[in-house]
């Protein structure tokens, strides 16, 4: 019965993939074919907040030209307080007033349905209108409330050196956020791809610690690269032949959201600097208050 | 102290019962009985959006009418803005339009509550309405954010054979969304009937490997046919004696609404292809990526 | 280092207490000094429907009463659009409808503020109006989404007998819900005082099996009286003087709400039935489907 | 590979920092620089209510006076209703007014926009304005449900004695809501700081009992000082020498919010009381139920 390591990425593949996973955690997957699954919600909760006001206001925008026309359709008349037909683009501008006033259930009343035709209309519009706000209530919610973490990654890892002489990996993170981060769990794993087949092999990278009960400062990984370690013996060459890559998983619960929260990154075998020390990224005040300067957590110097 | 496997659906049954687990994860189970308990948000939250949209429109059309009697009731007298009696029918529309643009908050102004009665029968409508609204958002937002884990199955699973010889079990899974689930876990177990009493017996059916850390591609999940496994030496036709079913369980957890989702699906023995292997489902297209196939995921070929 | 099997019920008593855990999973605990806590989201969250309801409607009633007192103090003069002054009550009931029309946001116009105070105040109104729904569209959503465990527990538990003549201890439970429950687990506990000192003593009561994968049907917990059991050779009057009370804890995961959901129970003495067994609760239709009887949850008949 | 119980409050310090944990449960650490993270959820949710409804008023006001200047601009004659020009301040404040009528949907009427550029900036308040209240409903729906432990921890921890005569540090917590915390677990450290190099050093203090399945009453954490604890034979002078610290992380499930929730604090050197013993925290009352006195949490005796 084999074992493997693989965390779910794939070992066979036809060829070099892209590095597997993005400095923004996501894979370099795509899907295609199989049942269409619908997933508005999902989408307008991801996409950045530009668009999804763009897609508001779109969204409104048609809605409302739609029940202008409809207005328009049944004819002046039926809406007392327009003034006398004015020319087409004066008519539907008046029309779509009203349809907006509607839509939003301001309700003005200087113009008002005065058919059974426009008090149809106009009264499925204020339904509909009331109905799309409160989904653009929930949306806004769900937009705001979704935790996430937010780890700042220094910018590459190391290849350092203890004391007693030991090669160590390591790479530094500290939290962006200023709410509390508990129980933050760290998994790190060693991807190498056979130069000759292009297939994945997985190895675990234990760390000097792999989890810390809060995480108000800058955490430093730490592997040891013991003669048990994957990464043993292994040159800078060997690294880029085998397109090693550190992937790393954090996991951690989140004090305000009060859910849990994951983070993933990488660094490819160029974002690895050789024979550095991370410089301290805190200092103390004088109040005897730490602090943690993000633009630090990158600062390296020589061995 | 007897042990047993029973996932808890049951062992001993009076007869031969439908599969445990349906393809959409439920059971097939009945309740009959006990305290009443009203479930509104369940069942409203867990029925399909066109009912939901039917119920809502129904609740508010209903609504309507009742407040457009009570202004009947009260006479067009103290709606001042409605042109005079014009018979029932028209009249009848008068106030349901009145009645709507008061429930909405819209409130023209054109027809207004003249009198003590339609003023406290008005003002009444409209703090229901916008509770109504109130709950319809709630609702909304549950709809579309209730978690739920769209894993695509392999149509069937297969009896497939290592290159050593021994004989495996597999099937394939894939995330119909493009979201990523983390941590995913798998449970498989296996249900036989007793032909002569009906009860059923279940067992594990270890896999060779049940969770992994990531589920951006495609995951086949193999139990060893081994001389410990009890599937070992059965034929195509005990698995048709002994009513075969492969039960399955998942859970991981979903990046996007950060919480915990689950799966359930079953095969039963005619769902199981024998001496087959799947031909994989992925591939990476010249920029490195890979691309999951869900159509492809059923794809298996003889031996 | 002495260890405890206290749950966190207490141990050291002056005096006799009341049953640890009510049937509907609470406490007699009351808790009385202390920093005052503002809970009110608490509170209305957990009351019933019907003073939810009467708490809303009387908290919207004296905001508009006040409004409308405001209204009057400026003088109907400010308020064009109501009749000449036609005494107090009714001249109050016309700013009473102004102010929930305003409040509301319904805002027909038939009467409007027609000075800078009514401006004013109307204005405030209105934010006040839109501000105090938005609150209660998130409590009717907070209280409607609220995830909990509705488990039917049989109305008393038994002391039986299995086949080989152990005695054990066993109680019934089903979902009085059609919701999903998942890995749901239990853990029972017996609580004994101490007849002279009123001291309670914990004693874990180990189960045959204490955790289910899924519970569509009814679960039967059986304790099974072994020598080691801290039941073993107690007599129905040593329960009684012993005020033995069974403590249940259940914790599972809601399909529905993707949340886990905990429950509560217990059985004090003489809510324990001395030999009898239970009579099965589910039975198979035609069609195959399983058919759970809450009202036979509590059925037993003598050894 | 060396080994460190640092909860992740950091070891190396160039100087003394003040307490690691405040009594609400912040740390006293500040960020700065890095990439600027916009988190006006997480601002707006943690604030207090006060500023919060100054924020929302505000917010709310200038947008609306951003608003009326619009329609000043646009000229009064653009809204039919208004008086006539009476001054600069009277139609600043009837636009604002107009505005506020808009921005909150009430739209009395008397006051209309007639023409293309009122209509045009009208609508889009409108707009505004419904999405501004539903940002609003989310935010506030967003505090209220927020779930948080409100702990409350006994004033000073103090150094006890056991029958037998082994030293024990303790301290006590009850829960100032109402609500039942379930499976309630603690996690307490030492912080001692070297007085020549001000670096941090952390041990674990192991509890007598480290988890309670229920917290309706108060909950005495023990560390029974042994002598492998850490505070063996260390003298009231070296707490004050060492800077000691004792650090209390909690963690349990809410059964109202059906979410876990954390509590965090600590004791220094000089809140920590000699030689003392609790008071009993709760009483049984006449009807047998248990009353637990938040005041009386505090409570020592001399031993």
């Amino acid at each position: 019965m084999a074992t493997t390591l693989d965390p779910g990425i794939g070992e066979k593949f036809s060829r070099r993939t892209k590095r597997a996973i993005n400095h923004d955690g996501s894979f370099n997957v795509r899907r295609r074919g199989g049942p269409h699954t619908h997933d508005p919600y999902q989408w307008l909760i991801q996409m950045n907040w530009l668009p999804f006001f763009g897609v508001l206001v779109t969204f409104f925008g048609l809605l409302n030209i739609v029940f202008a026309f409809l207005y328009m359709a049944l004819g002046l008349d039926s809406l007392p307080g327009v003034l006398a037909p004015r020319g087409w683009w004066q008519d539907f501008l008046s029309t779509l007033f009203f349809s907006i006033q509607t839509f939003t259930s301001v309700g003005y009343g200087h113009i008002y349905p005065g058919s059974n035709g426009s008090g149809f209309v106009s009264s499925m519009e204020a339904l509909v209108g009331v109905l799309t706000f409160a989904l653009a209530t929930g949306l806004l919610y769900g937009r705001f409330s979704r935790p996430s973490a937010r780890i700042h990654f220094s910018r590459t890892a190391i290849i350092s050196r203890r004391a007693d002489g030991t090669p160590t990996l390591q790479f530094r993170i500290a939290n962006q956020r200023s709410n509390i981060l508990i129980d933050l769990q760290a998994r790190v794993l060693l991807k190498t791809v056979n130069p000759d087949t292009s297939n994945q092999t997985y190895a675990l990278l234990p760390l000097e610690r792999d989890a810390i009960s809060f995480f108000p400062l800058s955490w430093t990984l730490v592997h040891d690269i013991t003669p048990d370690s994957p990464l043993h013996d292994l040159t800078q060459l060997d690294y880029e032949q085998l397109d090693a890559e550190i992937l790393i998983q954090l996991k951690g619960y989140d004090d305000t959201f009060a859910q849990d929260v994951h983070s993933r990154n990488s660094y490819t075998h160029d974002e690895i600097e050789w024979n550095r020390r991370f410089i301290r990224a805190y200092e103390v005040d004088e109040d005897g208050i730490a602090v943690v300067d993000l633009d630090q957590l990158h600062l390296t110097e020589a061995l």
